[in-house]
């Protein structure tokens, strides 16, 4: 599918079109020619960005919705995310101009990553994991010193887990890493509280970073005993360990057997069926994973009524998990790009 | 105005109502009664949050617009703010219910702040301030050592200053803090670049943190010399200085002469009249000010073509600027607090 006219305020599909992207914008694609819109704060940098591409217009406009219908009114059928356009701005443009919605149209053209898109990518999962490493060797000094833990509270955890991420200012983060120890790693989307870091506790610690616009995704849990780190291989009391292995189990049986061809919907089975066969199937509350890009959340989505076809050239999450309430939680995560008809890890 | 029955998926207007929010959630107000409607990663958090407010039902929800229809079938007139509700998820619920739009009717409802509000803003401004001290102390020790500086540039001091923001995990920023040298300031909204701190420069700082939940805003410039400091009163080059008394007498102007049942617009006039008289009108190229509250930017808007009639308990930001391209940009912002019909800087 090819869409030659279309607009956008979405942030990514702006940087992928053109470079540049702000929090106040209207790209406008007609075929070979295409428009920024954009307010006074932002033209000068959008200007310099820009400077590369043919046939690009930086508008300067105080409104621009108004100055996008001025622009856009000889168009014919310009395409649009429904979910991207909020009912005000829909409203002044839909009498207006020749429309056509099209959920998600700009992720759909982004599905398949190019060969340096697939390398941004890897590069920035590569930076992620150093990061897990610096973190991880942190916590390993903290276990080993055994001084007192009483400000090693998660919210410090997480301040100083975003140190490690964000490098002394080199990258930005892909989204608001989750530190979480024991019964908050049950919560999928835990925020940070003032509990405070003890021996024999699980640490979850899901993070990734954006280098070049691309976003990375990770999670590994660490058990902070004599030692600590955030390898895939650990060493848990009895109960822990016994789902840390089934969740393992259902990772890998996903990424070994996911082939092109299949639907998405069959890439969520092989971690579910794993963990619904062990009987923990009603606490695997979410899907097993999502595109990564631009976006941390792209398509494709692999959950359980996704009817994509996995294609080569796909980068997507692989991320199982068991959440016991008010007890702990355990979440895997890597990322995977399909290539030669197989899922290979990054 | 008093609207009983609406629904909102907007985080601050969430958690204004029920003391929690997340970002995938309907909150929906019918008369007594209150629902929020949320996925599974998020149910345990909601309920924890909101335990000690009468009848609310935190609801379970795969679908979210599909059982928000279910529960609010019965209700008249519910409304919705159009500038929060994407065309997607308008066109599931408009023929089911009976709606009425009504843009930024819960930042309407934000809009005068009560005593335990402006508490809690005046306290994050104080912790922001307590942060600006800090960057600026060690901008003055970097300046007295005489090192080499080929380390600081505005990607590692934009680093250093959220240190200072978050201090040590305590707080969230209420915004992706502004560090812009000398001509990268002469964007408003400048995002740091590789640029490295030389004697002599110029160093914008505009910054704020989130102190339960409540936004604070500041923009101060300093003269990185024999020492540094972000106090009001600076010595710069003649040019800057110029440029940066005209900046600081049109924001004294505006904080002086604010008086309740101006309208907004001329509260903007405030500012913008003094650098029009100096000759720098066309440089000052965005509003006087925003409302600050549980969102960065809210109402009410201090802008040239605002209606909204200034009251007690309103908070809002002083802000003029002027901008000169590929030369720097001088902005200075406080906050005020209209109290006994005047401003009360906080």
């Amino acid at each position: 599918m090819t869409i030659d006219t279309f607009f956008t305020s979405n942030e990514s599909a702006m940087q992928y079109e053109c470079n540049f992207s702000c929090d106040n914008a209207i790209f406008f694609k007609n075929n070979a020619e295409s428009y920024f819109i954009t307010d006074s704060r932002y033209t000068l940098e959008a200007k310099s960005a820009t400077s590369h591409i043919k046939n690009i217009n930086i508008v300067e406009s105080s409104d621009l919705v108004k100055d996008f219908i001025k622009i856009a009114k000889k168009a014919k059928e310009i395409t649009f995310d429904p979910l991207n356009l909020n009912v005000e701005s829909y409203n002044k443009i839909k009498d207006e101009l020749s429309l056509k919605a099209e959920p998600n149209f700009h992720q759909k053209k982004r599905i398949l990553k190019t060969k340096q898109e697939i390398e941004l990518i890897a590069k920035s999962q590569e930076l992620n994991k150093k990061a897990f490493k610096k973190f991880a060797k942190y916590l390993n000094k903290m276990a080993l010193e055994k001084q007192p833990l009483d400000k090693l509270d998660e919210l410090f955890l997480h301040f100083k887990a975003r140190r490690f991420l964000e490098y002394s200012g080199k990258y930005s983060i892909s989204f608001n890493p989750i530190l979480a120890l024991n019964a908050n790693a049950a919560k999928p989307h835990a925020l940070p509280t003032k509990e405070i870091l003890k021996k024999d506790d699980l640490v979850l610690f899901d993070a990734g970073i954006k280098y070049k616009g691309y976003c990375s995704d990770m999670t590994r849990i660490g058990f902070f005993g004599e030692t600590f780190n955030f390898d895939k291989s650990q060493r848990f009391p009895k109960k822990i360990q016994k789902i840390y292995d089934i969740v393992l189990k259902a990772q890998e049986n996903a990424i070994k057997n996911i082939r092109v061809g299949m639907s998405a919907k069959e890439v969520d089975n092989l971690t579910r069926n794993v963990i619904q066969k062990a009987g923990y199937g009603k606490f695997f509350t979410h899907s097993t994973g999502h595109g990564v890009g631009l976006d941390i959340h792209e398509l494709p989505r692999i959950s359980p009524n996704s009817e994509t076809i996995i294609e080569d050239n796909m980068v997507f999450s692989i991320e199982p998990g068991i959440y016991l309430p008010n007890e702990f939680g355990i979440r895997i995560e890597d990322l995977v790009v399909i290539q030669n008809g197989r899922a290979k890890v990054i």
